[in-house]
């Protein structure tokens, strides 16, 4: 059996319109599952470049970077310049008539636009706006931009990735990601309570907030002990044994242990009962302490580089040891765990349809919409037709 | 002017009972966040040791990890015996009053508990219900266990963080955080579609499909153009120049430009112009290429090691180039862009008040609760007084 999933079921934010002045990651990849659950999503963006992740790189073709086919399947692009008259009107115009406004324009950019959040829920009583910022309102660094890599470093996340001494940036981007995530369920918060109370919302998320939340656990540690932790490479400082260790065929096996019972189990699959008697090693937070950890990695590995990974995994499994490979994206890309489970579809582009994976939390009985990547202003006449009127010429305002 | 959180405005989730069958880390942050909101949650543990993480360490107290803390404020705990019937019957009464249903238990747990999803939304049809696995159902290794460190480095996002051929963890556990507000947001989406329609959900969630998601730009560079993408440290592949640079005071800038306007810029800023005419680092693509990387990132250095992280933060500012600082973790807990914006809370714990962060994506007008942190079975005899009847026993139905 697998996980199966409604092409015909319901859509549950079916009717809700939602405007994106967004760009990069976190506001895209919010709006985009709004999208892949039904809702409208109108994309502004710049005429000339757009959003200027499409230029990262053209792995899917001009203007289409791996990036931006990735957050922006299932929406509409409008081309509107918001230094003409015109075009902002036509920018109020959707406004009027949607639910829901996610930005994450430079620090004090919708205010410059008139569009205060504050002033535009006092307006239009029943809008949400998210206001997604890299350091929030006030404090001494609210001016300052904010990607995510800025906002890894100055939360302490890559402090505690890496090795010591060497500390580097989680692969993904995880301050852009996690605002992204924080941005959708806010909506969705929003939409839940003015369902019940017909009031709108206005939302601002600031990212460092979001890593600060996300580093909760070396948060409390530091806090509570007044020791910083070191990181382990690809070990947890929570846990011993835990981490990467070379097979015989040339592989990385990942295992190990999350607390004492697992621990005695692992000193039988390694057939090493007498580590299990070392008082030393009996506690988790011993096991944990850097001349313990070593010298148990050090039997681990013995014993796994003995093996085929496909060994390794059998014992493991038999043991209740949890396990797995160190794996590449090619691996991911190809994984049978996705494609057995039906996970991939097909998403439009300007280019052709290219795969897209389903959104990872579906009820059963939902739809899913496999929108198209669009190209820049793909529907701006469309959308200058339902909500603007282009003889008023395009006059700007600053010339 | 700081972000302003009311402390007596709507509660969204005010009315709405959450039970979590949850251990660790992604279904309790699904949870607290539900908490946050006004919602009731009542987190079931086995009585003993109760959730495993409570016992990762004691920075807080016994029972009180540094994990547990951060991931249980605002909850009850009941302390019940599934093996026991007059608990199961505990369990049904309170599921019987409950909206929502978060699991993370082991694969199959819930269905050997005779509270199998689909049978649970059957008898009860506005019950919502996430079941939250490794792997999901179906495929070759749905019965694998699965913790943070194994689904980072099946899915991949090992690979990219780190450096070539020393790829690490994330120090955030991403894949546990990333199902948790997947998790979370599938709650909020499920109980605005009941409000719409009056029909409970269940979801399921698999962590490696979580972790795909996130993977998303990776997999897209991959799928179309065959590359494997090599890490970079503290750069991203995506951009460069962009990473960590050492300061003449001892510190790591970190800055550097996303597109090629900035590129022109920051050449203006290190004294450079010359670099800004040279065609092979004119396009941010090219300028990704490691040999023109590292030429690049060694000029960018020449730079920052010459000059204060002040005074190269004020350069920054100043040219418009993104930077910040590399942080520790007891720099993030005494950061002032969270202390002076009011970030920090107090709540309770048995062992007395400690500091708690505001959630990331708050209305202005919701209020927050700041509730305590429960010992294991602080709400056990308040609860089986409101759904149980302790008078039947507690005869174990496996012995």
């Amino acid at each position: 059996m697998n996980d199966t999933y409604s092409t015909d079921g319901d859509r549950p934010l079916a009717g809700i319109t939602v405007v994106g002045l967004e760009q990069a990651v976190s506001a895209p990849l919010c709006t985009r599952h709004l999208a892949d659950l039904g809702a409208r999503v109108i994309k502004v963006e710049a005429p000339g470049h757009g959003d200027s992740i499409r230029g990262y790189d053209s792995a899917v073709g001009e203007g289409l970077s791996a990036h931006f086919t990735w957050l922006n399947h299932g929406k509409e692009s409008a081309a509107l310049n918001l230094k003409s008259e015109s075009d902002m009107r036509i920018l109020s115009n959707i406004l009027a008539n949607a639910d829901v406004l996610v930005s994450n324009l430079a620090p004090g950019a919708l205010g410059r636009l008139g569009l205060h959040p504050d002033e535009l829920v006092r307006r239009q009583p029943r809008l949400i706006v998210v206001d997604i910022s890299g350091y929030g309102t006030g404090g001494p660094i609210d001016h300052k931009r904010a990607y995510d890599l800025l906002i890894q470093s100055e939360s302490g996340s890559c402090s505690i990735t890496g090795l010591p001494g060497q500390p580097v940036k989680s692969g993904i981007p995880l301050a852009d990601v996690g605002t992204a995530l924080y941005a959708y369920s806010a909506v969705l918060t929003a939409l839940f309570h003015r369902e019940r109370t017909g009031k709108g919302a206005v939302i601002p998320i600031a990212m460092l907030d979001v890593a600060a939340e996300m580093m909760g656990f070396a948060l409390n540690y530091v806090i509570h002990t007044g020791t910083e932790q070191v990181p382990v490479g690809m070990g947890s400082p929570a846990c011993a044994p835990y981490g990467g260790y070379p097979t015989a065929d040339g592989q990385t096996a990942v295992l190990g242990t999350t607390n004492d019972r697992e621990w005695q189990r692992l000193t039988e699959m390694i057939d090493r009962p007498d580590l299990a008697a070392e008082p030393r090693y009996a506690r988790n937070e011993d096991r944990c302490a850097a001349a313990n950890r070593e010298a148990i990695d050090a039997e681990v590995a013995k014993w796994t580089g003995e093996r085929s990974l496909a060994e390794i995994q059998a014992a493991a499994d038999a043991a209740g040891i949890g396990n797995s490979r160190l794996g590449t994206v090619r691996d991911l890309s190809t994984h049978p765990q996705l494609a057995e489970r039906g996970r991939w579809r097909q998403v439009g582009t300007p280019v052709g349809p290219v795969p897209a994976l389903l959104p990872p939390a579906v009820a059963t009985d939902w739809a899913v919409r496999n929108g198209s990547v669009p190209g820049l202003g793909e529907h701006t006449d469309a959308i200058r037709a339902e909500f603007g009127n282009a003889e008023f010429g395009d006059t700007p305002t600053s010339a």
